[in-house]
C-alpha cells in the first residue's frame, strides 16, 4: 500500500523556506507518479507540528504544479509555522504518542521536518519513539534559520538572504547618512536579529566601501563595553564625519546578560518589540550629542524574497529536493546539509548529518571571525559570508509588486477524536 | 564668455535623486561640447545650498562619463544634501547676497536646485534677488521629495520608489505575520515617514491581496481615534486571525497634535527617533493582549535604490535632463513637474509651472482618496499610486551587494574670503 509524508515548517519563517517545500513536494510528486503502488501523497501540517497534533493536515495534492513552483519565489511559511517545543518525552510522552497516532491514522511513512535546533531535537525523538512502538517512519530534517547557528552545515538556508537584506539595507542608509551628516544625523543604529548569536550581524559589515566610513559591529559574542563603544564612535565621527553601527538584538553585558532585558529598556517597551538599538542610539546621543536615527527592519530582514541571494535560494530548494532523495533510498535519522568544497569561485553541494549530531546544539560565531577589538569581523569572517549573498533570485512582478502565489490549502478529513495539545 | 551652472541637492535624500542629478550633468555635458564658447563647467554644492554659501563647490567634471552614467543608479545625494534653510530676506539679505557674490565669482549662469517645497521657495527668492541686483542667472527647480507633496507636479520623484518600498516590506511582512499568526505574533506595525502628509503611508495599502487580510493606514489626515482603532485591529484579528497596521509617523490627535510630540512618547525616547510606531504597538498590545511586532524602516525606506520603480527612475532622470534643455531655452523662475496624461495604461511627460506657484505650499491627500472609515485609501487613490510603483529599475551587483557609484568630488579653488553662514 502507498505510504503518505507529512511536511511541517517550525519556527521563524525566512525568505526562502518555502523554496525547500517547494523542492519537498515536486521531488515528491515525481517520485509518486513513478511508483504510485508505492508513493502516496504529501500532507502538510497547518501552523507546523501543531497540525500534527491537532490532526490539522493540508492535502497538498490539491494545489496545482504552477503553485508549486510558484512557491519557491514566495516569503513567509504557505503551509503556517509555529513556536512550539513540545514536552520532554521522559516526562511525558503522551505528545510523541499523538504525533504517532496520527500518522498512523494517515499512513504517514515519511516526516520531513523544516526548522532549526530545537525542531531536529523533535524529529530525532519522533524516530527513536516511533522505533520504540514498532511504527516505521522515515525521519529527515530540511535546516533552515536566518541565524545560521546550526552545526554540522556550513550554513544554514534563509541565512544568506536575511544576510543579503541587512547588508543591502545598512549600504543604502550609508549613502543616506554620508549625505546628510555636514548638518543632520551623524550616526545611524540599526538593530539586528539573532538573539543568541552574531552571524546576522556580522553581515552588516560587508557594506563597507573603500573610501566610505566602516560599519560599527555589535555583536552579542563580544560583552558590550560601554566606554570603548563611545571611544570608537567618537572617532569614526571625527575620521569620516558619520558612523554606522549594526547592533544584535542579543547584545550581551559583562554579565552575560541580555542589555534588552536588564530594565534599562523597559521605558522603551518590552523587549520583545524591540528596543536595544533605541537603547544604543540614545546612549550616542546623550553622551556625543550627535544627531542620532535608528531603523528595526524586524519582520523584514526574514521576509525579503524580494532581495534572496540565488545561493540561499538554491541551497533551500536543494536540501528539500535532496530530503526527499534521502528518503526514497531508505535513509532516516538524519539533516541535510550545505557542504563547501571552495570559497573562490564557491563550489557546494548537498550532504547529510546525523540529527543526534545537530540536535540542540548552537554555533557561536567563531573568535577567529571576530576583530581583534570586537566591533568587527575578520577578513576570514567576510570570506565565508560573501559567498552566500551572491547572485539576486528576483521573484516575478505584477503591477510594480511581487507576485507571490496563495495556497488552498485545503484540509484533510480528521479521523481521529480532537486532541487538545 | 561661457558661463558655468550650480546644481545643488537639498533636504532628505530619495533612491532616484542621483539620478535627476546624473540627467542634469549629461544633459549640460551634451551641450557643453556642442557650444563651447556659451556652456561652461557645472559645480556642485558641498552639502547642498552650503556648499554655495561656503564656496566649497565640486567641480564635476572631474568625473569620468561612465561615473556619471552609474550615478543614475546610487542613492543618497552624492555631493552631500542639507537642511538649511536660508534667513528670510525681508529681514536680512546677506546670504542672498552672499550666493549671488558666490555666482560672480566663478560666472554661474544657471542654477539648478533639487528639492521640495522650501527648496523652490529659495530658488525663487535666488532669481528675485539676482534681477534686483542686475545679475544675470537662469534658476530652474528639480522636484524631489518621498513625501509626494509638492503641488503643480502630478507626483514627486523619489515618492514612487518609496512607495514601492513600503508597498513590497509590507506585503512581505504579511505573509510572514499570516504564517506564524496561530500561536505568536497576531499585529504587526510599520511606521512610515511623512511629517504632514499620508501619501507614503497610503503606498502600504497596495500590498493587500485578495485572501489576505487588510492594511490598517493611520494617515496624518485623519485624528487618531483610539477606540474606533482599537476595535477595527480586534475585528480584523477576529476575522483574519491578524492584522498590519502602517502608521505616519505625522499621526495627530483630534487637536492637530502630533501623537509624537504629545509627552506619551517620552517613555521611547525623542520623537526625532521614531516612537510612534511603538506606541501603537504598545496600545494594541496592552488592550487586546496580542503578541505585537513593529518595524522602524527609518532612512531605510528613502534609500533603497535596490528597489527603485521606473516610473519613478524616468520621472527622476527626466525632470533632471529636461531642466537643462529648459535653462538652454533661457527659461528661468520654473520648476520642472511630471504631467499625468492618462493612468492605464500610464502615459506621461515633463512639464514646467512657475515657482511662484509652488515654493511654499503643501499637497494633502485629499479627502476623497481616503476611506469613509479613515483607515484606508478609496479605488482612486490606488489607481493614482499603482502607476508610480511600476516596473522594477535593479541596480547592478558585484559580490552580492549592489554596485553604487563614489565620486571623487575635487573642489573649486575658493575666490572669496570666508563666510560662515
Amino acid at each position: 500500500m502507498a505510504r503518505n509524508a507529512f511536511y511541517a515548517q517550525s519556527g521563524g519563517v525566512t525568505a526562502v523556506i518555502n523554496a525547500s517545500a517547494s523542492g519537498v513536494i515536486e521531488t515528491w510528486r515525481h517520485y509518486a507518479q513513478q511508483r504510485p503502488d508505492e508513493i502516496g501523497k504529501l500532507y502538510a501540517g497547518r501552523f507546523g507540528i501543531l497540525g500534527a497534533l491537532t490532526e490539522e493536515l493540508i492535502d497538498t495534492t490539491h494545489e496545482s504544479d504552477e503553485a508549486i513552483a510558484a512557491l519557491a519565489h514566495t516569503p513567509g511559511a504557505v503551509f503556517g509555522s509555529c513556536r512550539y517545543k513540545l514536552s520532554d518525552p521522559a516526562k511525558d510522552r503522551s505528545q510523541y504518542e499523538r504525533l504517532i497516532e496520527v500518522f498512523r491514522a494517515h499512513d504517514i511513512g515519511y516526516f520531513f521536518y523544516n526548522g532549526g535546533n530545537d525542531s531536529m531535537d523533535t524529529a530525532l525523538k519522533v524516530s527513536e519513539i516511533a522505533a520504540e512502538m514498532n511504527y516505521p517512519i522515515h525521519c529527515i530534517g530540511i535546516p533552515k534559520t536566518i541565524d545560521n547557528d546550526l552545526v554540522e552545515t556550513d550554513c544554514c538556508p534563509g541565512f544568506g538572504s536575511a544576510a543579503k537584506y541587512v547588508a543591502v539595507a545598512m549600504r543604502e542608509a550609508m549613502r543616506d547618512v554620508e549625505a546628510m551628516a555636514g548638518t543632520s544625523t551623524r550616526v545611524f543604529v540599526m538593530e539586528v536579529m539573532g538573539r543568541h548569536v552574531g552571524w546576522l550581524t556580522a553581515a552588516a559589515s560587508l557594506a563597507a566601501e573603500a573610501g566610505g566610513p566602516p560599519i560599527l559591529l555589535l555583536l552579542p559574542e563580544v560583552p558590550f563595553n560601554e566606554r570603548a563603544f563611545i571611544d570608537r564612535v567618537s572617532a569614526c565621527v571625527t575620521k569620516h564625519e558619520c558612523c554606522l553601527i549594526a547592533v544584535s538584538e542579543g547584545l550581551r553585558d559583562g554579565n552575560d546578560r541580555l542589555l534588552g532585558d536588564t530594565g534599562h529598556l523597559d521605558a522603551f517597551g518590552h523587549a520583545q518589540l524591540g528596543g536595544i538599538g533605541a537603547r544604543i542610539a540614545e546612549l550616542v546621543r546623550g553622551l556625543l550629542g550627535y544627531k542620532v536615527h535608528w531603523a528595526l527592519p524586524d519582520y523584514l530582514q526574514r521576509s525579503a524574497r524580494h532581495l534572496a541571494s540565488t545561493t540561499d535560494f538554491l541551497h533551500a530548494q536543494g536540501v528539500g529536493r535532496s530530503a526527499v532523495e534521502m528518503a526514497m533510498q531508505g535513509k532516516s535519522g538524519i539533516m541535510m546539509t550545505v557542504v563547501r568544497h571552495a570559497e573562490h569561485p564557491y563550489s557546494w553541494e548537498i550532504g547529510t548529518a546525523p540529527l543526534q549530531a545537530v540536535a540542540n546544539r548552537e554555533k557561536m560565531l567563531p573568535r577567529e571571525f571576530i576583530s581583534d577589538d570586537g566591533f568587527g569581523v575578520s577578513e576570514a569572517c567576510k570570506r565565508y559570508l560573501m559567498p552566500l549573498l551572491d547572485g539576486e533570485e528576483y521573484p516575478p512582478y505584477r503591477n510594480g509588486l511581487p507576485d507571490y502565489v496563495r495556497f488552498k490549502n485545503v484540509m484533510v478529513e480528521p479521523k481521529l477524536s480532537p486532541f487538545v495539545p
